[in-house]
């Protein structure tokens, strides 16, 4: 009696609404899903996967840094292990699939595996990582730099909004922080890293294509611009004479704009803007805007800048405007592995999907875990590109292609293997 | 032993040094001058300039709309009467010479012309506005309003922010409001209203002119404008599927200053901006605009509108962004008389003085003294265009010219008097 991709999907399906289920209801303004590391959500959750992991035959346990890791064994004790998963965490109000998804669709990959009785030459690790997010201790990417040992131990004492340090919300929860340095994987013993997870984005969508395989995860710089003008009375200072900050800001607004529409595998945006003083009838004195670049190619971004710096100089100087600027964040972008690539792409053609290479905007446990090992991520498509929000959506059908594509992608590591 | 006008400058320079620091003294925050309408500062400017007027051989009273006006007569009876004046209420915070300096300079005509023993055909009433600012009850233009007979009583319920009404703080001040109707000059008795005031505004000084004509005091529009786009995820909604709001918006402001620029006789400011959800990493999607237009010219103020209108439209729409529109506020331009605006442009050739008409951006009492009566401007440079502000500032010699130009204007209406 064969088990089908279509019963694993069900299966995928069911278990998220139910752990959707596990979400904080204290809180009044509830919307969507909030479940925050080392919280009685995050407690419900790993009970439950631990559950099915069992039912499933496999063995597990939770490590110091909170993550649960389920291990689907092969017959050779010897063998190395293949990385699946993704986190269990949301942003407050989020939806029921950005994270959870991606440990569900290895559960079931397993669940087919398991009831098809195939065997494979290498142990799957299921990892539900506790904090990817990191809406709760300002700590991203907390469970995948447990597991790839770049957990810098200073982490510990963030603290939530209630005073309470990570080390103690981690001891809570059953966890031994002081021991979180024996929880890294051994690179030896990996194969790789592979993550499913909603694009969080469009493109799969507009293209009428249930998955995709990421090629690497984008770089981001952040900047703060402050424009500096002159108020004036905005009736009775001529227009030749002007010196508005507003007016220069719109300009700097355009050129990110189009420098962003003009420039491939680059985004960005002002995302947020403060104007000074903000009155109907006087000219603006100060502007501060937020610049936001992203690429997958650090060198794209980076000349990027270099052009943009160029332009917003120019422009309000034009203008005579003077202005303060400071990068306050940067981040480079991670390259998924070649190889590994190749096999997602060549498993997503074997199930007759038209293959479409994309880059994640967003960023992604594979950022700390690509010091471990080698990644790679397929996307699923999600409605309207909408996510860390209530209204977060996939198509069911979807998961059947995920849960297909994972079982060729094990089948071509296992054909890889056989031959080196 | 004539009087100069050397010497009656220096009278009015003193008379707003002491002026200026009849200003609020209970508010930590003091900073620059605070003369509210009905006010114990108020009191004490009125019963200083009740001395002065009175020194001067003026009749004074004091209307029930809490204006201060002191006659300086003609020796026949049946003469009519040339109003000048301004108002002595400034803006929190405000400057030592917006309005004040309007009741100073007529009064040191008076002094001029007394010393000097000149008869003039008709009277003269120096008024000292109550009320032009609207700071304290939101009742712009109260004492011309009350004088020219247009004061709506209705207003005497609006209240301070200590919830005390214009009523009882006009009857605390010793004023009937219900016998506001009562002030109101016959209009066939009342020659012109002219007001000395400073520009506001930095073109004069530009062109290194103590003086200029007004020739109309602005009209203005106000509108908001909000602008609906769709938030997303800033690292993975593609540059041309984004309907950014804050980018749409920026091409509205530039469109506002680009018109205005190009355009005769109009100003504008985009002076307010609030955007959301305003996040350095999300995309915009409602960023709400205030647009101000002024010109001297309803007829151009209104083709612009339309013209921006149309171009807002055309701009958003092709960005797919949605917006809605409403004009809050419009009031028509005032023009200054023709006729008096000759006679002001002669008396300023008269002291030698290059002409320079301008329209005045900002309001005046002029506004509501229309209706009673033709009215005229002087305006005088003030240092780098800055007014409500404490650093406000004149040139002393300025009013030395201010006052010349002042008797020059006198003497030719008393001859254009001798002449009917």
């Amino acid at each position: 009696m064969s088990y089908s991709f279509e019963q694993a999907a069900e299966q995928a399906w069911q278990w998220l609404e139910t752990v959707a289920r596990f979400s904080e209801i204290q809180n009044p303004q509830r919307n969507g899903v909030t479940r925050q590391c080392a919280t009685p959500e995050h407690r419900a959750t790993l009970d439950a996967l631990t559950t099915w992991m069992r039912d499933l035959g496999m063995s597990v346990r939770q490590d110091n840094g909170a993550n649960l890791i389920g291990r689907y064994a092969s017959s050779n004790p010897d063998a190395r292990t293949l990385l699946l998963g993704s986190h269990q965490d949301t942003v407050p109000n989020g939806g029921k699939y950005d994270g959870i998804m991606g440990v569900m669709l290895p559960l079931v990959l397993v669940k087919y595996l398991r009831q098809n009785r195939i065997e494979l030459p290498f142990h799957i690790d299921v990892v539900a990582f506790s904090d990817e997010e990191g809406s709760r201790f300002s700590s991203t990417l907390l469970g995948s730099k447990v597991l790839a040992g770049t957990f810098d131990s200073n982490m510990l004492y963030a603290t939530d909004d209630a005073g309470v340090t990570l080390k103690q919300a981690l001891e809570d929860f059953g966890c031994h922080p002081e021991r979180i340095v024996e929880d890294r994987y051994a690179p030896e013993d990996v194969i790789a890293f592979i993550e499913t997870h909603i694009e969080q984005g469009p493109q799969l969508e507009l293209e009428n294509l249930p998955v995709g395989v990421v090629s690497a995860i984008t770089g981001i710089e952040r900047h703060q611009l402050t424009i500096h003008g002159l108020a004036g009375h905005a009736g009775t200072v001529p227009m030749h004479v002007r010196q508005d900050s507003l007016v220069g800001a719109a300009g700097v607004i355009r050129l990110v704009d189009a420098l962003c529409r003009e420039t491939e595998e680059l985004v960005g945006v002002v995302g947020k803007i403060e104007n000074a003083p903000n009155g109907v009838n006087v000219i603006p004195q100060t502007t501060t805007l937020s610049i936001e670049l992203r690429s997958p190619q650090d060198k794209v971004r980076r000349r990027a800048r270099e052009q943009l710096l160029e332009q917003i100089d120019a422009s309000l100087t034009a203008s005579r405007l003077t202005f303060d600027h400071v990068l306050t964040y940067e981040q480079s972008a991670v390259q998924c592995s070649e190889w590994l690539s190749r096999e997602l792409e060549g498993a997503v053609q074997d199930s007759g999907i038209t293959l479409r290479v994309l880059f994640s905007g967003a960023g992604h446990d594979g950022l700390a875990m690509q010091s471990l090992c080698d990644i790679g991520m397929l996307f699923l498509r999600c409605e309207g590109g909408v996510s860390h929000h209530p209204s977060e959506a996939i198509n069911p059908e979807d998961l059947t292609t995920a849960v297909e594509v994972l079982a060729n992608v094990c089948r071509r590591l296992a054909k890889r293997h056989d031959s080196v």
